[in-house]
């Protein structure tokens, strides 16, 4: 179909927490564990949805070996591991690489903003040539209405000149379908990924890689039938009612302030009302739009 | 002169850079010292002018420590320890508690932007309730430019009625001096710190304690002079000359990247081209820029 070499459905998985606040390992490892099953080709955890950044380095490392020593495969599993300081940056991905994780999402330096692209591509560089492993594949997360850093596509090309055989893809999640054509169109073979599930069809169409979402959460099913579908006519209509579901479950998760609607949709999904809890600055939804939420959420397709 | 806790003139100190990229400790307390002599009250060390986000957890650590062991006294340190994660704010913010640094300045949780005030509220609450010492003083930091988050006044009386002996002051540095009015009109007794050094003046003539700023790197003896001399009237002119000094070389800073030039500035005001040096994502001034701006440091005042 293509010549990407990463390309599928991958699950921006949330993270589950016990009562004190901690990662809740045993039910994030299910549900990774479901995503799979449901037929994620893999699960892009501590990304934005499993709120990563609010963990510690040691909880980071903590979910990623409790994922694995579950019994995820290593190559299903594609951990966020840019943060802000590129010494811990160097340390999250040289810590995955020793699990035998080699696909990342790694997010640019987030503090300071307005910063150029030499100084991204100065960053990224530093990070890669230090961890120095021809094993590694890096997704680069392109979220600038979260990060409020953009990647640029000229700062994109620099990065697959320098190291075109792990700088493999991007995570496109400003939801801007001109800019992943962009992309697309300037870098072959290069995979773009969608970050919001209502692009996966057009992206697909228009010669992009996969998703990695929110609502795969939910509908990793239809996320899947999308996917493996889009380039049979004769599956139109099942592809078309399954992009139908995603978006009815999308548009649902944004009533509310997205991740903690997306972890309380996985607690009505499960029958678990532990999802419900987030990490502060993220907080839980009030008792009334909980109730709002799950009288709409019986209602889905 | 007011009830303030904290009250002064404290220096955003910039941070050296060895060859390799490392803090270069030696340099940087001998600036601490400097930094004392010609008249800070205290330095907020690590903070965004120290590119404090660009360390990792353990440089920070280390960086605190060069200063304490080179002699400077602990509570003339006030270090950033807040970053994006709590557990991380919790586990540095004990660590100077551990020296007997007790002043820390706070950044909230930067990573999610729109959060609410109550998950601001929860994200300080859990890091001083788990804290839990009674030594500690926090100014609070307001940088919105930079971290995206901002610290809006109903959030900070909140924070200052829940913890009346640890909230004490915040960090301004948005440079919005209605905002800073609004604070002091609100909160009489908690400190309001300018983070512009323009503002040092119109802020302690409006009941303000002081500020934590860049120029500080420079000129610490003017923003000393308007500090020390503001409610003199016989001082006037001595006031007014030494803001316009200040003025003057925040006016050339901010004439390039702001960080990087500070520390040229530095650099050209004590010999050491060391200073020159960034962490990326920020980038070192091109040759030309650093040439314009050599000879532009010379003519200051």
């Amino acid at each position: 179909m293509n010549a990407h070499k990463i390309t599928g459905v991958y699950s921006a998985a949330a993270t589950p927490l016990n009562a004190d606040g901690s990662p809740d390992l045993g039910l994030f490892t299910e549900h990774c564990q479901r995503l799979l099953e449901e037929g994620c080709h893999g699960v892009a955890l501590l990304g934005t949805t499993g709120e990563a950044n609010s963990f510690s380095s040691s909880e980071r490392r903590n979910i990623l070996e409790a994922a694995l020593k579950a019994g995820v495969p290593a190559d299903k599993l594609l951990p966020g591991t840019g943060v802000v300081a590129i010494p811990e940056t160097v340390e999250l991905t040289r810590h995955a690489l020793s699990l035998g994780v080699t696909k990342v999402v790694m997010l640019p330096p987030f503090y300071y903003k307005g910063v150029t692209d030499d100084g991204l591509f100065t960053a990224y560089s530093q990070v890669l040539n230090t961890v120095a492993d021809n094993r590694l594949q890096v997704i680069l997360y392109h979220i600038p209405q979260v990060s409020g850093v953009p990647l640029s596509v000229p700062l994109i090309g620099r990065l697959i000149e320098a190291f075109p055989e792990t700088v493999v893809g991007i995570k496109e999640s400003a939801g801007d379908f001109n800019n992943m054509q962009a992309i697309i169109a300037a870098y072959p073979g290069f995979s773009v990924l969608a970050g919001a599930d209502p692009l996966l069809l057009p992206l697909l169409k228009a010669g992009g890689a996969g998703c990695i979402t929110a609502t795969s959460n939910l509908v990793a099913d239809s996320l899947r039938a999308v996917y493996d579908n889009v380039h049979d006519e004769a599956q139109t209509s099942v592809v078309d009612a399954a992009q139908a579901r995603i978006n009815a479950y999308r548009a649902l998760s944004n009533s509310y302030v997205q991740i903690p609607t997306i972890k309380a949709m996985v607690g009505l999904k499960t029958g678990n009302a532990a999802w419900k809890r987030t990490r502060a600055p993220l907080m839980p939804l009030s008792e009334a739009d909980y109730a709002a939420l799950a009288e709409n959420y019986a209602k889905l397709p």
